[in-house]
């Protein structure tokens, strides 16, 4: 493959997108709802608070008939009731009055403030009835939160297109719905090729290589929110297309790994092509150029390197924003500016991922070379990505890094 | 509480550090830990790459062979065999020959570099052999991974006290390890306390309040790495407290929401008193004083508010660090300097967490008033946290703002 010969990612993107699909939807209940992607926008039924409530404990008074109290100038006040949290009081606040109220509870009849239980002593010497003596003075409306000033009955409280996080369950919760319709999980199936790869062990045959991408393409794919199955096929023809066409009829997305470069014994892309179409076969980017995409009947299948350095990087430059918008999320990772503290080679028409670590000030070198590389993945935290129409990067140069955790369907 | 009866939040770490558990280790499968902590560091079993391999598809020449080579002066080499991947070649190279062969195949003898595929044609006119034309030169050692370049047997490839992303469980992978010990993830019990909580619902009786907290709560615990299951009680004492004594029987950690008031019906510090220890109660922090920590028999146990966010911001404030450690994982959200763009009032002791949010620049104004507004924790991407040695900020100082997501286990 010459460079030549190569898909600029754009153009990839752009094949991608057209072949974009996004999943079906479904309700489910709100504590399964953790990190789901909402398909329909929420409204509120409800008011929120749905009455003017106390946000502290203390008295509810009328403000006016604490004007002037200080530590120095203690005024009284006679306590006629208490509202407990979920309780309430029929009673109705004169002046001189005041009843005892829990921190959410709704105000009472003519109270117009709450004052903070620490600014009051009870005291009821020689008395029948319960009095405080208050040290404070509260202006009215102080430690009420009126009704609908979180949310107003009617009000878009969660958009569509959403991840829900905790505050947005919380939200939905108090909008007064105990369900939400969300987009799908994508089901994917992982299918790992290749004659010499043996699962983990202490001895290794000659010629043999540790299967790793079983375990990283599936925990990739779960870092993006889909859940993942893996299976597993020889380099033969024959038996690629079949676990391809098995593959197809139960999920959403097929990813494969190995089989993608043009050599004897890679049969991946040639079995996809017998039993579907392969839309793009090279893309220009380093590292991971020999990764193709296509379709099995409605199912589309990344073909990526059995490389597992050249998988990742696949993985992470074509592949997220694709399950991302199967659940209709846009893949909007963080780009931060950094001074590049290494000198990159680069190709104009190539995009390349060079993984660095970047802390505050600077992107600083880790160990790069080839693709078989995993330890540079876990030294790094970040990739500096040298756009297509980029020749190269002196040291020095302001670049754009991407951080990894900001590539995850949680970051 | 006056603020000089509360506990400054650097003696609430204190009280917790002493009190801190750290969680019993379990062997697991590394097709399942994805995002689990490891308890015990691996070292490699094997080279990576076990033997020197090919990082290309191409030939694997003699590199002095091709010196001089280029588009203009042609070079023949004589093809005597091919590797695949998986397997290998049993002859050696001479002088004038090549062996073609695939990425990550291992070097034949007699070969000391690999010439890409793109520089070769191949031309066998009127010839029995096989032969191809070279357009390019490689230097020795040129497109080959040599063994031991990723990891050397022995190595220390993870160490413990690390978060596996996919690329750590690829390292342990290829360090020939299918198992990995891990801590065990925490087993949560939260207990929502409140007579006025009702689940969601489209209509609400007077004084009656929509329980958000028993999902927020729930998958704040998953966002630390734990595991969670909600269960009830109503404001009694005789309740809460069976409630609390099943709960402490099979659990790793309690929390509750509710009733860490001073107020009459709010009883959950109390039953813990009674069936346990109480250690602090009262923090200076805002949102979220009322909050409360103790044990019953061994197992810690944080008392919440049952105001959403002052519940939220105690759990940010004080659960996730405890959370983590009980996987052996310091807390470390990500710190960012930002020029606020607000003006905040805050009282030197106290520990403010103020909800903002900080774009590239600055960190600007969200809705903030009250611990009922959730819609805060929405809008908001990040805390402004103003320490207790602060006096509060004008508008223009440089702060320290906390982004929520990397608040997150997996952030």
């Amino acid at each position: 493959m010459f460079l030549s010969e190569l898909l600029p990612i754009s153009k990839a993107y752009s094949i991608l997108e057209s072949n974009q699909k996004i999943l079906d939807t479904e309700i489910i209940d709100l504590k399964d709802s953790h990190l789901r992607s909402l398909a329909k926008e929420v409204y509120s039924f409800h008011n929120s608070p749905p009455f003017d409530k106390s946000a502290m404990d203390g008295y509810a008074v009328i403000a006016e008939d604490t004007f002037g109290a200080s530590s120095n100038v203690i005024k009284e006040l006679k306590v006629i009731d208490q509202i407990g949290a979920g309780s309430f009081s029929s009673k109705k606040i004169k002046n001189g009055e005041a009843i005892r109220i829990a921190t959410g509870a709704p105000i009472p009849q003519g109270a117009n403030a709450v004052l903070m239980e620490e600014y009051t002593i009870t005291n009821n010497e020689g008395r029948e009835d319960e009095f405080i003596e208050i040290h404070s003075q509260v202006t009215p409306g102080e430690n009420i939160a009126i009704t609908g000033e979180d949310i107003e009955k009617g009000d878009l409280v969660v958009g569509s297109e959403t991840i829900l996080r905790p505050q947005e369950i919380g939200l939905v919760a108090s909008a007064g719905l105990a369900t939400v319709e969300v987009y799908r999980k994508p089901k994917v199936k992982v299918i790992i090729t290749g004659n010499e790869l043996v699962d983990p062990t202490e001895n290794l045959e000659k010629a043999q290589i540790i299967n790793s991408n079983q375990y990283v393409i599936g925990s990739m794919v779960e870092s993006c929110g889909a859940e993942s199955e893996v299976s597993y096929a020889q380099d033969d023809f024959e038996e690629v297309k079949e676990v391809l066409i098995n593959a197809s009829k139960d999920c959403d997305l097929i990813i494969t790994t190995g089989g993608t470069a043009i050599s004897k014994g890679d049969v991946v892309v040639d079995a996809v092509k017998s039993v579907g179409e392969v839309f793009f076969h090279g893309v220009a980017i380093r590292p991971g150029k020999p990764v193709a995409f296509g379709k099995i009947g409605d199912t589309p299948i990344f073909m990526l390197s059995g490389y597992p350095v050249a998988a990742m990087g696949q993985f992470d430059a074509l592949v997220r924003k694709f399950l991302f918008k199967m659940q209709n999320i846009e893949f909007n990772p963080r780009r931060e500016r950094r001074k590049a503290d290494v000198k990159i080679y680069s190709n104009l028409g190539r995009t390349d991922y060079i993984r660095t670590f970047a802390d505050d000030e600077k992107a600083r070198y880790v160990l790069n070379r080839g693709s078989g590389i995993i330890r540079s993945m876990v030294e790094a935290n970040s990739y500096i990505i040298v756009d297509e129409n980029q020749e190269g990067i002196a040291k020095g140069d302001i670049v754009e890094v991407v951080f990894f955790e900001s590539m995850n369907w949680y970051g």
